[in-house]
C-alpha cells in the first residue's frame, strides 16, 4: 500500500519517478499540464500506450462481431468542430500570395482566411465526425443491420490555456490519443445499448486496476435531457473524467446528411429505420496516468546499515506494463554470458514482448539498485544469468510483485513468463 | 498469374476492386491521386494497414534489442520542417483577436502569422525532428551506448498539388502513415549499418510479397556526396518509392543541439564520439497499395452457362490479410446454426484475428458468389457451417489460395488457421 503522507506527495513522486524512468517527459508538469496533455511520453510511456491501444482495439473491436474499425482524416471542414476554439491549418505559401496580391481589409481577411482560398481544415478535436462519415458506405458493408459500431484510435487537438503557452514558441497546441466508438441502434434499444456499454466500458478500465474503486461512473443530463455518462478516474487531486459516453440520438446524422435520408435508412429486423446514435470517446492519454498513478505503491526495502528506506514499485497490470522482462547479468565470463542472454531475450521477443537488455550496459550494479531500477519501470521479471547458468543452466527469476526469487532452468523461463501473463489477461 | 491486358487495365480492376470491397475510398482516383495519398481507407484497409504497422513494429523494434520506440509531437516549430510547402496550424480566435486589435500591414501581418502571436506550429511533415530532440533523453536511457535507434509510427503531412485541390473545400491537406527509424552508430561502422539496414529493409518488402522482385531498391547520391538507398515497388504505371535510407551525418544533430555538443557525445568502446545518423522513412499507405497490387491476381471461375468468366482474387500475405476467416452458414435451423458460427468465430478471435461474421447477414448467397466476394476480400479462409455440422461437427473449410475444400470437424478449425498463418510467418 501506498504510505506517502498526502496526495501532493504522491502526484511528486510519480511524476519524478516516471520523468527519471523515461515513461513521461516535460518541464514543470502541475497536474494542469497532465490533465492538458502538455507533457510527451518517453520509450516506456509510448510502449506501454502501445498496450493500452491495443487492450481497448481488441476489447471493442476484435473480440466483437459487430464493429468496424476506421480511419479518418486528421484536417476537417469548419461544420466538423463542436467547440469555438479552433485549430486552422493553413498552407503558408497560398496564405502568403492571398494577402500580398489582394487589398482586402482585415474582416476581409478573417473571412478569407476561413474560406476556399487559405483553408486546408481544422485539426479535428474529436473523432464523431469521421464516424459519422463513414456510417453510409459502412452501412452498406454491413448489408444495412442494426446494431453496428464504428471505431477508431487517433490523435485529437485540442487549445490549451493562454497560462499554459506563456514564453512558450512556438506555443503548444494539446494533442491526445483518444479511442472512439459511435454505435448505431435501433431507436428503441438504445437504451439499453448505452447500459450495455456503460457496464462494459467500467469493467474495461477496472480490469487493469490494483484500486479498481478508484475507476467510477456518474451520470449526467445534458442541457436536452438526454443521459450522458462518465467514467472517471480518482487522481491524487480529484476525480477527472477519463471517458465519456453520450446518447447523441439521430438528429446529428440527418443534419450532416441533409436531404439523404434514404441512404442512412438501415434494417431494424424488418422495419427501416433511421439509427440512434451513442459515443464513447475515451481519453488514452489521461488513461495512462490514471494507470500509472494506480500502480503506484510503495514498500520497505531491506534495511542499509540499520536503516529502513521505502521505495516505489509500480505494480503496472501484466499486459499493460511495458517491459516484461529484464535480462541482467552478474559477474562471469562476460562473452559466454552475454550469449546466453541474447539467446534468451530472442526467445522472449519472439513472443512479441518488450524485453529490457540489461547485459548489455556492461557495468555491474548491486543486486538491490538494480531491483529498485526495475520496480520503478514496472518491470514484471527480472532474469539473472550467472556463471551458475552456463554449468547446469539454472538462473534467477525475480517476480516484481512478490520481490520473491526463484532459481529457475533457462529452458523454462519464456513459458512462465507467457503463462503469468495469459492467466492475468483472463481475470 | 495476372491476365489482364494492359497495365492501365490493371490499375482500373484494382481500383475498382478496393472500393468495392472497402479497402480504400476516395472519388476519381487516378495514379496521381493514390501516390499523394488523397483516398482514405475502408474497414478492410485499415485493418491491413494495423497489420502491416505491427509487422513493422515488430521488425524494427520488437525483435531487436537496440532500438527504442518514441512519440512525437504533431505539431513542431518552423525550423522543423525542410520543405517550403508548410502547413501552419493557426488558433482561430487567437488570429482573429491579432488582426482585429492590431493596425498591421499586410507584411507585417504575415510576419505576425509566423511568430509568436498566432504561430501554434506546422504540421509535421517527416519524423526526423522529433528523433533528433529525443536523443539526449534517450541516450541517457541507453547508458550512453552505441549504437542505437529511435523509432516512430504516426502520421505526417504534406502539401498537395493545386490541380488535386480543384473545387474541394475544405482543400485537402495530404496525410500519410510514415514509419521512421533514425541510427545513431561510431562515425566509422556508419557505412555497415547502411548496408546493414538496406539489406533488412528490403528483405523486410519482398518477404511479403508474391512477386518479391517487384520490390527493388536503387542508389542515389545527393548533393553532397552522400549515399542514399531507394526502396522501390514496380506499380503498374512504373516505379514509385516506398522507403528510402539516408546516411544524414551528425551536422543536423550538433546544428540542433548548438552549444551544447557534451550532451551529445556517445560512448563507442572506450571513446566518446558525436554519433553518425543513418534515417529510414517508408510511406506505409504506399506500401499497402504496392502489396494490394502485388496480391491481385486473376483465375478463371468455373464456366456458367458454358462460359468461361475470369475473376479476381487478393493473394494478401497471410499477416496483413485483414480478414482471416469468413464464417458462413448453409442453409438448415437458422438459429442453431448461427450458434455454431458464433461459438467458432468467438474462439477465433481469442487469437486476435480479424473474423468475417457472414453469417450474420441473414441472406443466402450461392455458395460461388460468395466465394467470389470473399477472394476479392484477400479473406484467407472460408468456413461453411450447414446442416451436418449440426449431426456430426463436419464443416466445410475452403481455402483462398488454393481454392480447395475440406472437411474439417469444428473442434479442429482454429487450430488449423493459426498453424497456417504461424508458418507462413516464419518463411
Amino acid at each position: 500500500q501506498f504510505a506517502a503522507e498526502s496526495a501532493a506527495q504522491k502526484q511528486d513522486i510519480l511524476t519524478d519517478l516516471c520523468q527519471r524512468r523515461h515513461f513521461i517527459s516535460g518541464d514543470g508538469l502541475t497536474y494542469t499540464s497532465l490533465m492538458q496533455g502538455s507533457h510527451t511520453l518517453g520509450p516506456l510511456g509510448v510502449e506501454m500506450r502501445r498496450s493500452l491501444v491495443s487492450q481497448w482495439w481488441n476489447s471493442v473491436i476484435l473480440s466483437r462481431e459487430d464493429v468496424l474499425p476506421i480511419d479518418t482524416l486528421h484536417l476537417l471542414p469548419r461544420e466538423a468542430n463542436l467547440s469555438k476554439s479552433l485549430v486552422m491549418a493553413l498552407n503558408l505559401e497560398h496564405i502568403k500570395g492571398h494577402i500580398l496580391n489582394q487589398n482586402v481589409n482585415h474582416e476581409q481577411l478573417i473571412s478569407s482566411l476561413q474560406g476556399p482560398a487559405g483553408n486546408c481544415g481544422f485539426l479535428r478535436q474529436e473523432l464523431l465526425y469521421g464516424a459519422l462519415m463513414e456510417y453510409a458506405p459502412c452501412l452498406e458493408l454491413w448489408n444495412k443491420k442494426l446494431p453496428f459500431g464504428l471505431a477508431e484510435i487517433g490523435k485529437c487537438f485540442h487549445s490549451v490555456p493562454a497560462e499554459e503557452n506563456v514564453g512558450k514558441n512556438p506555443s503548444r497546441t494539446g494533442e491526445r490519443m483518444v479511442a472512439s466508438l459511435v454505435w448505431f441502434s435501433s431507436p428503441k434499444t438504445s437504451g439499453q445499448w448505452l447500459d450495455f456499454w456503460h457496464r462494459q466500458r467500467l469493467q474495461w478500465w477496472q480490469k487493469f486496476a490494483q484500486t479498481p474503486s478508484d475507476f467510477s461512473s456518474s451520470e449526467l443530463q445534458d442541457e436536452e435531457g438526454r443521459r450522458n455518462t462518465l467514467i472517471q478516474y480518482r487522481f491524487p487531486w480529484g476525480t477527472e473524467t477519463i471517458e465519456i459516453l453520450c446518447n447523441i440520438g439521430d438528429s446529428v446524422l440527418t443534419q450532416m446528411h441533409s436531404g439523404s435520408s434514404t441512404k442512412l435508412q438501415a434494417r431494424d429486423g424488418r422495419k427501416s429505420v433511421i439509427p440512434h446514435l451513442m459515443w464513447v470517446s475515451g481519453n488514452l492519454d489521461r488513461g495512462l496516468l490514471a494507470f500509472l498513478f494506480d500502480a503506484l505503491q510503495q514498500r520497505e526495502s531491506p534495511p542499509i546499515r540499520g536503516k529502513g528506506l521505502r521505495r516505489e514499485v509500480l505494480k503496472l497490470h501484466p499486459t499493460l506494463a511495458p517491459v516484461k522482462v529484464a535480462v541482467d547479468m552478474g559477474t562471469g565470463p562476460a562473452v559466454d554470458l552475454r550469449l546466453v542472454c541474447q539467446g534468451l531475450s530472442a526467445e522472449l521477443r519472439e513472443h512479441g514482448m518488450f524485453i529490457w537488455p540489461g547485459y548489455m550496459e556492461g557495468t555491474h550494479s548491486p543486486m538491490e539498485q538494480l531491483f529498485t531500477r526495475y520496480d520503478e519501470m514496472g518491470v514484471l521479471f527480472t532474469v539473472l544469468v550467472s556463471e551458475n547458468t552456463l554449468e547446469n543452466g539454472l538462473l534467477q527469476l525475480r517476480n516484481r510483485d512478490t520481490s520473491l526469487r526463484e532459481t529457475v532452468h533457462v529452458s523454462k523461463v519464456t513459458d512462465l513468463v507467457v503463462q503469468h501473463i495469459t492467466a492475468a489477461k483472463k481475470l
